[in-house]
Parts: structure tokens; C-alpha cells; sequence
């Protein structure tokens, strides 16, 4: 029976349309509906937990920068950065994971470079600017000098890994190719003046490689990115690649590709890669080429390919992407919008809600509590829906359910008690279906981890 | 048989004494010893990748704040920050993860209270200072400006849990007890003026409950917390805690547990418990007391108790608590020392180093890429040794891996071509059994969960 779910359920998910459909908003509407719609659904994320409400944050949010992420936000982008890791690990090559400090010392040799942001002492500024017997021009010096020794906020990950490149190097005893990985805060300068500088998340791989085989490595990962975006989407043509034209590319880039999402608003970009050469590794490392020769015959420099992705920017693509507004005729004839946030089972940041239906309370809570904690042990996120005192009717209950983007719920009741039996909604298909309280938690290990193999 | 191994070899983690120790270094030693010793273990926490080298960089890590990491010691902190998310999560009652800027934004209302560190756009500074026609007092004037606007970065996580009150108070229909629970970086200013401020990973859970139970939850999260500290020590009783004194008492709170780690140089604490009252929650909401009742019959405002790890000098503490130095002589009578780190399974950053023995390199290797693949399926993070094209002697290498704390190494050899057996050795008792190469997977898997069953 189980497995009869599994094939039903699982194929549909890769179909953007189900029988109900009425129709998907997205790209057939004219501009202004198209901003309605973004609107409509930032109410969703809010109302939801996905991020914190008022206009600010949610302005942050849309930017595709840190704001303050709910609860369902929260395990959401966690769950996008578990995946980044995995993808990462899981490369044949080896890929080596380390993490920074996000300002440098004032010590620090990377120098202006590094970012434009500073962090300031307060103490320190107005201990100058009480010195009153400083002239106005001693005043300035100070200040400027106070600027230059302050710590730098990182900008981008880039200069951490190749900062760590040299004992890495050595652990892989010089052999070629090799990636360093970080996942973490930048910091970015306002924009036009609005005093407003934005933390992004940012996920880093930079790729050590031979010279030759270079722009093979930028194929592949150019690839395999855009490959990663589009194995969580519902639409996967949303998500779209292209070259960075010649006059557009950064620092000593000889290639670039960026990979975008296509946003109500427009398309914006979600990664960045770029195929750089040696030049700044040679510059970080002051030209010390025995320091960083590989050990095969020829004593190359490595190449590098660098790609970063903005991951609150991609968890505001996979939020929007994976939205579904059906309409549809309710009992009453009365025309109803079903909203289903339909992200991919590894991303969802609920698996399972616990119900409860008709029976006795008390029994039926401590079964629910019991089949949470076998959840919990098996990694399975759980709503334990149980605990709410409402008393919402049942289909509220599954449409805000479907809002929250939970895969299942099940609903254990008197019946449960008799026979062990509760009932299992599906998201997709909104079929319900009947299942042993003990197979409950291996269907949904099953559920997921078949998901994570399409 | 692998039951047996499994039987001789968990009970064994127990004890910090095995029949080869020599002598452990720690406590024994008078203070310069003592010095010696702690030198000794940071050499080693370097050369095995824990940390980056570097003196400024091994000083952050004594200091307990955020340094470069290298790859074994990020994956060590993925670790430590999993298990706490695991223990906050595993909780029976409510635990809602969020996420939140590290910088607010000008327009903040949290003022200066929240941090004393401001991030500095340097180009808005040097138009200011830039400004000639300005004279000495409206240049001092518009810097004072300047400085009251710009963002402040956070030195806790305190507060952004304060802030997300409401929606997650609502969230559970205003039923108290829940927490509030975020991980991440802040920033304290530089001490003593050595204009290097410090960032640090802090672990934070605030906790919601009604007031006449708050003494009771400071109790629970008390213990809890200490528990969970000494569940991955090798010696627990370096790990403990005490009352704050009245005098000590930070803010509002009516009363404070620390949790101290004994290091070589001293005690330090690693995390703070307080409990708070009623007062901050209201004085953030502006005193709307409506907002912060609870829906029971009392509609009580809330009573906060929170508790604040150093997830830094949490992995230092872990890092020194597991390391274990052994003298024995050598075949040829010489004295040698023995170094194991001797992580928790649960915290071992590698826990499987894939070895080849005697026999057809080629073929050896691609069993090894096999097996490597199903150990990164089942989650079980391997090192593969066999890529190194060093001719280091097994013995050397065993040095080694017990220096990064493997739990195990599988050597694989012709005789595993032939019979499909492998050659295990485990780190704790340095026993090695043969095993059949089909059964390492579910082997490790059960060995590092029974571990955290412990």
C-alpha cells in the first residue's frame, strides 16, 4: 500500500500541474499583476514564519539580503545550505569546507582590497574628537588615520580561501585539482547612499586546477550549478544561465558565467562564476611561486574557478518558485484560491504536521507525542499540530498547512487507537490515504531520501 | 564478530585510561609545565588542520573567539553547532530556530543598548572630512551625526530573540513554555584598547515561561546545559558550573549559573545562564502588556530565563578535554609519545580514514572510491587516505589520524580483493579486526549512534 503511495505521489511532483490546477499566475499576467502577485505571496512568507513582519524586513527580504527569518525561514535556509554542502562533499574531487573571522585585523595585509566596510569603535572616534586642543587640520589626520588601521568587513569569501591556500596544498600534497568551501555573512555598502549596507549570505567554492584543464573545470561547474538550482525547483526554466559579455567581466577574470532567477520584478542573478587564472594567487602569496607549484611534472600555478551564490537570494527564488495559486469551486459554488508552497521535499521546512481528530484528547495526544519523538530521532521534521488549543476545522488547518509548504499531515484519532490506523494527506495531491502509525516515520525517510535521488 | 567489536570497543570511550596510558599531562604538572603542555596541543591543533597557522590566528583561538578554521576544525564546529541544535530541538517543548541580522539598520530603536561596535562606511566619512569650507565645530558636529547613524553590530543574540517575540508568541497561540533559539556570530569590542574587536559564535536559547515556574526552568536549563557539555567530554569533571554572585548579576537578572571549563591556564566560562523577569520583554514592546499576555487564566507576561554558549571556546574546551598524550617505548626500547584526540564519535570530525595495503594499486583505489561513495551516502564523513601518494608507513600514518582524532581506519588490501575483508583499527584501543568491507557502513552508523545514546 505504501509503496502504492510512493509511486503515486512521488512522480507528480515534478509536474507543476495537478487535475485542480486553474491556472499558475506566474508570466501570463501583465506587469502590474505580476508586482500583485509578488505581494500576495510576500504576505504568504510572512504570515507563514518564513521571515519576520514589518516593511523593513521584508524590504531586506525582497533584496535578496539577510532580514530576520522566521522559524519556517529559518530551517528553510538551513536545509538550502545542508544541500550546498552536500553537493559539495559529495564531488569526487576533494573539497575542503573552513570558515573566517568576517573582519580582518587592522594588521591585515589584504588591505583595502579586501572590502570597503569598516567597523568602528565609538570609544575611539570620540576620544578624538574631544581632544580639543587638536587643530582642525591635526583633527582630520587623526580621523584618517583612525579609518585606515580600523578592521575591514568582508565583502566577499574569496580572499579567506586564498588566504588558507597554501596549507591546504599541502594536506593534498600539492596535487591537483582541489576546492575550498565556505558558507557565511558579507558585507556590502549601501547603495546609493541610503545608509543602509546589506548582509548577504554567501556560499564560496574556490576550485584549485591545472592550467589546461581550466576551462574544462568552468564547463563543469557552470553546469553542475545550474544543475543544483534547477534539482529544487518546481520550474526549473525559471532558473537560466548565460555568459558575462567581455566588457563586463571583474578583476582578472577571463570568463564569467551567471546564473538567474526570473523574479516577478525581472530576473536577478543567484551565482556568479568565474574563471580567474593564477594572478591573484600570486599576488596574495607575494609572487612566492615555490610556495605554490603543484607537484606534477610541469610545477604549475593553479588556475582558478571561483563560484558564489547568494543564498538568501536563492531561498526568495525557491520560496517564489515553488508557490502554486489554484483556484477552485468550493462546495458552496463559491470561487476559492488554494495556495500550496510546494518546495522540494529535501527543502520543506516541515515534513510532517501532527493532527488530531475525534476520540480522547489526552490519549490521542500522548500517541501523538510518542510518534513525534520517533520523528525527532529519525531526523524527520515534525509539526506537532496537536499542541495548537484551536479549534480549527480541518480544511483550514490543511490550507495553512499547504501555505507552510508541509509535505504530509497525518491525523491520528479514535480509529488509531483501535487499529493503529491514521490518515495521510499529501500536499501535491491532496489524496488521503490510510497507514500504519508505525510505518508512518520509514515512508517519509523513504519519501525524502527518493526525492533527494530524482 | 562485529557486535564484539562493538561491545570491546564503545565501553571502553568511557574511561580516559586504557591499558598502554602513561601518563595524562593535564593537572599533574606544575603551572609552566602546564604551559608547555597547552603549547603543545596548539602545535598540534595547527598541523592537523584544525586551526590556520599563525600567530595572530592561534591567538584568536586561545582567546575563545572566531579564527580562520581550517577544514577538520569548521567540521568539528558544524558538529558542535549540529548537537547543540539537536539537544535545543529535541526538547520536549517548543523550540522555534530563527535567523537575524548581525547589523541593524540606523533607524533601529534598539539604540545604542545593543552593541557598542558601528559599521563605518569610510567613503561617507571621507566626504565629510573632505568638507574644507566646514569649520573645526561643524566638522566634530556632523561626525557625531554620522556616528549616531550608522548601523550597530550586534554583541549578543539576545536581543534579536526579544524581538521576534510576537509573532512567535502567537505562533502557539500564546502558550507558554517556548523558547526562542538562534545561533551565530556578534562582535565585542576590542579589550584594552588593542583595536582588535572580537568575533565570537554564540549559541543562544531564550526561553519563555510563566513566572511562578521561571525558578524551576533556571534549574532545568542549568542541568540540561552542564549535561550536555560533560555528554562529549572524555573528563567531564573539567567541565563545571556555579551561582554568579549577587554582585555579578548582569542587567535585570535576579540570578546567574555559569559553566566554566578548566583549561591548562585557568578557568574560563563557556556558557551563561540568567534568568531575567518580565522586564526587558516589556520595556522592548514599548509596555504594551497586551501584545505579551499569555492565554492562560492568569495572563501572565512572560518570564524570561536564557542561556548563551561560546561555541569557540566550547570547541577549544572540547579540543583540550579529548586530547589524551601517552608515553610507551618502542619496539626498540626508545620512549615515544603518543598523541590522540579523542573526540566524542558524535564530534569526530573524520570518522573513517580509508587506507590500501599490499597489492594492485589501481584496483585497490577503485574499491576505495566505491566505498568512500557509500560512506558519503549514509552521512558518514571519510578520509581518503589512499589519494595521498605519500609512502608514509602504516604506523606514521595511524600517528597521524590519531592526531586528527579518526575514530577509525579501514585498510583495504589484495586480501580484500580476494575475501572482502578489511583491516580495521580503532583509535581508542588501537585494536585492529578484520571486517568484511560490506558491513563498514552499517558498522560505523551503529557504533556513533550508540555513542550518542550514551
Amino acid at each position: 500500500m505504501f509503496n502504492h503511495v510512493l509511486k503515486n505521489v512521488l512522480p507528480r511532483y515534478a509536474f507543476r500541474c495537478t487535475p485542480n490546477v486553474w491556472q499558475h499566475s506566474r508570466g501570463r499576467c501583465d506587469p502590474s499583476d505580476n508586482l500583485d502577485y509578488a505581494r500576495t505571496l510576500l504576505d504568504i512568507f510572512v504570515d507563514r514564519h518564513f521571515i519576520s513582519p514589518g516593511h523593513r524586513n521584508v524590504e531586506l527580504f525582497k533584496r535578496g539580503t539577510i532580514c530576520s527569518y522566521g522559524p519556517l525561514g529559518t530551517e528553510l535556509r538551513d536545509n538550502v545550505l545542508h544541500q550546498w554542502w552536500r553537493s559539495m562533499s559529495g564531488s569526487k574531487d576533494q573539497v575542503f569546507g573552513i570558515n573566517t573571522p568576517s573582519s580582518s585585523g587592522s594588521q591585515d595585509a589584504t588591505g583595502g582590497r579586501w572590502g570597503h566596510l569598516r567597523v568602528a569603535e565609538p570609544d575611539d572616534l570620540q576620544k578624538i574628537l574631544k581632544e580639543t586642543e587638536l587643530s582642525r587640520e591635526q583633527l582630520v589626520q587623526n580621523l584618517h588615520m583612525l579609518l585606515q588601521t580600523s578592521p575591514l568587513l568582508r565583502t566577499s569569501l574569496f580572499h579567506g580561501s586564498l588566504e588558507q591556500f597554501v596549507p591546504i596544498f599541502e594536506l593534498v600534497n600539492r596535487k591537483l585539482p582541489f576546492g575550498i568551501a565556505e558558507t557565511g555573512r558579507c558585507f556590502q555598502p549601501s547603495k546609493e547612499g541610503d545608509g543602509c549596507p546589506a548582509e548577504v549570505t554567501e556560499a564560496s567554492l574556490v576550485w584549485f586546477c591545472s592550467p589546461r584543464t581550466s576551462s574544462q573545470w568552468m564547463d563543469h561547474w557552470a553546469r553542475q550549478r545550474l544543475k543544483w538550482w534547477r534539482k529544487f525547483a518546481l520550474a526549473p526554466s525559471d532558473f537560466s544561465s548565460s555568459d558575462v559579455p567581455q566588457g563586463e567581466l571583474e578583476g582578472a577574470a577571463s570568463r564569467g558565467v551567471k546564473i538567474f532567477y526570473r523574479f516577478p520584478w525581472g530576473q536577478e542573478p543567484l551565482e556568479v562564476l568565474w574563471s580567474r587564472g593564477d594572478g591573484e594567487l600570486l599576488q596574495m602569496h607575494k609572487g612566492i611561486r615555490s610556495k605554490l607549484q603543484s607537484r606534477d611534472g610541469r610545477k604549475s600555478i593553479p588556475h582558478i574557478v571561483s563560484t558564489t551564490g547568494n543564498i538568501d537570494r536563492g531561498l526568495l527564488a525557491f520560496l517564489y518558485n515553488s508557490l502554486q495559486l489554484h483556484k477552485r469551486e468550493d462546495t458552496k459554488q463559491k470561487l476559492q484560491q488554494r495556495k500550496v508552497l510546494k518546495l522540494h521535499p529535501l527543502l520543506a521546512p516541515v515534513k510532517v504536521a501532527l493532527g488530531i481528530g475525534r476520540g480522547a484528547t489526552m490519549e490521542l495526544r500522548q500517541v501523538c507525542d510518542g510518534l513525534l519523538q520517533d520523528l525527532k530521532e529519525a531526523k524527520i521534521s515534525a509539526w506537532p499540530g496537536y499542541l495548537e488549543s484551536s479549534s480549527m476545522p480541518m480544511e483550514q488547518l490543511n490550507s495553512k498547512y499547504d501555505e507552510m509548504g508541509v509535505l504530509f499531515t497525518a491525523v491520528i484519532s479514535e480509529s488509531t487507537l483501535e487499529s493503529g490506523l491514521l490518515q495521510l494527506r499529501s500536499r501535491d495531491t491532496t489524496i488521503k490515504e490510510t497507514m500504519h502509525i508505525s510505518e508512518l516515520t520509514n515512508f517519509l525517510c523513504r519519501y525524502i531520501s527518493a526525492a533527494g535521488n530524482m
